[in-house]
């Protein structure tokens, strides 16, 4: 078998790195593991990623990057089906990298790169949703003073970061299990979106009633 | 000089250790430093508290004795003023006891007892929070339908146990520190109870707006 270019394998080491991460938490996910689930040396892992702060930089500047671009949809969001998606299609990347939100004050405490730029992260999202907030305002399908538009904009940001947090501490064994990723997205988005009902005109308040309600009855560990 | 009374010390352990905890997060404390601090010996600490987990154990019991009462008194909130001084007493003690917010999803993982028993507090936390939306209700002070009552409380619930996670993550350094307690309790406050801005009847609405912004222009760092 030809040897493989070190650019794949350092992506093969991510992506699996990452699974593991997700499944048993950051902390207890050696290196030791890593390697052995790999199939691969101590010293070929170590070669790639000599520390594992800096596989846990590598996916956060992984997730950062496919963030960004889901974020900058946000002022274009102009009715509820298009909040809807986006708001499916950010969870569906927390979820993905959800090993960062079990554990993020831990994480933050050992690691000076994730504790610089959690900060720009929760600015970012803070700002899209205000630029949400604006658009869907602009599209006359939500009135909001400027006043609470801040606050609700930040409520947002704690709900969308720490969702799965709340999931997590329900049910520690099998929240964030890959069999349960459907309703505990659909639970989150619920809850962000929910955000938004008070403000919303109708049609679009009754419109998103029926999605979040037709969600509730659809899943069984309604929250 | 009398020998301490068993009780006694007990008592100064946990107190010590709560502090300790909350300073520098319960994962970077060890039993050996608890000892140190308190000027006791290893064999006496371990005397009382034969492992680390029975000091989390103890304080966690602490901590829910000091909850039930407080949330007890929910249904019985009846104006803006009762909900804002109920949401500071609970925060208040949510501060006291910050490092099981802080590190609350590698506490659960380590922590049979905790995984079981945060079950029941994050439940009895949404009881209350519905209990406060009903009373507000039958006071005339507020109008919500009973399908948004429950997600309702659950966006609190999640407020209210994440929002020194946020505060965490914005400023790992600072945010924990005695001199923060004020803002950081007030900030949380005001967006637990903002929650509930946009169902609020008139004047209770106005009155609670002033409330949260007559907060927001005496702080410095606002969210």
């Amino acid at each position: 078998m030809a040897k493989k270019a070190p650019r794949r394998t350092a992506e093969r080491i991510l992506q699996t790195t990452r699974q593991l991460f997700n499944r048993f938490g950051e902390p207890n996910v050696s290196t030791t593991l890593i390697s052995a689930e790999l199939s691969i040396s101590p010293g070929n892992l170590y070669y790639h990623f000599p520390a594992k702060d800096e596989l846990v930089n590598a996916l956060f500047a992984e997730y950062l990057q496919k963030l960004q671009p889901i974020l900058s949809a946000a002022p274009h969001v102009s009715d509820v089906e298009e909040a809807w998606f986006f708001m499916h299609t950010l969870f569906e990347l927390v979820w993905d990298y959800r090993f960062l939100y079990r554990d993020l004050g831990d994480l933050l405490s050992r690691n000076r790169k994730m504790e610089h730029d959690i900060k720009d992260v929760l600015l970012l999202k803070t700002s899209a949703f205000k630029a949400l907030l604006q658009g869907l305002g602009h599209a006359g399908q939500l009135h909001i003073q400027t006043s609470t538009r801040e606050m609700s904009a930040t409520q947002m940001v704690v709900m969308l970061t720490w969702w799965l947090s709340f999931e997590y501490a329900r049910d520690p064994r099998h929240a964030l299990e890959d069999q349960n990723a459907q309703e505990a997205l659909f639970r989150g988005a619920q809850h962000v979106l929910g955000l938004l009902l008070p403000f919303l005109e109708e049609p679009s308040k009754s419109h998103l009633s029926r999605l979040i309600e037709s969600y509730s009855q659809a899943t069984t560990n309604s929250a």
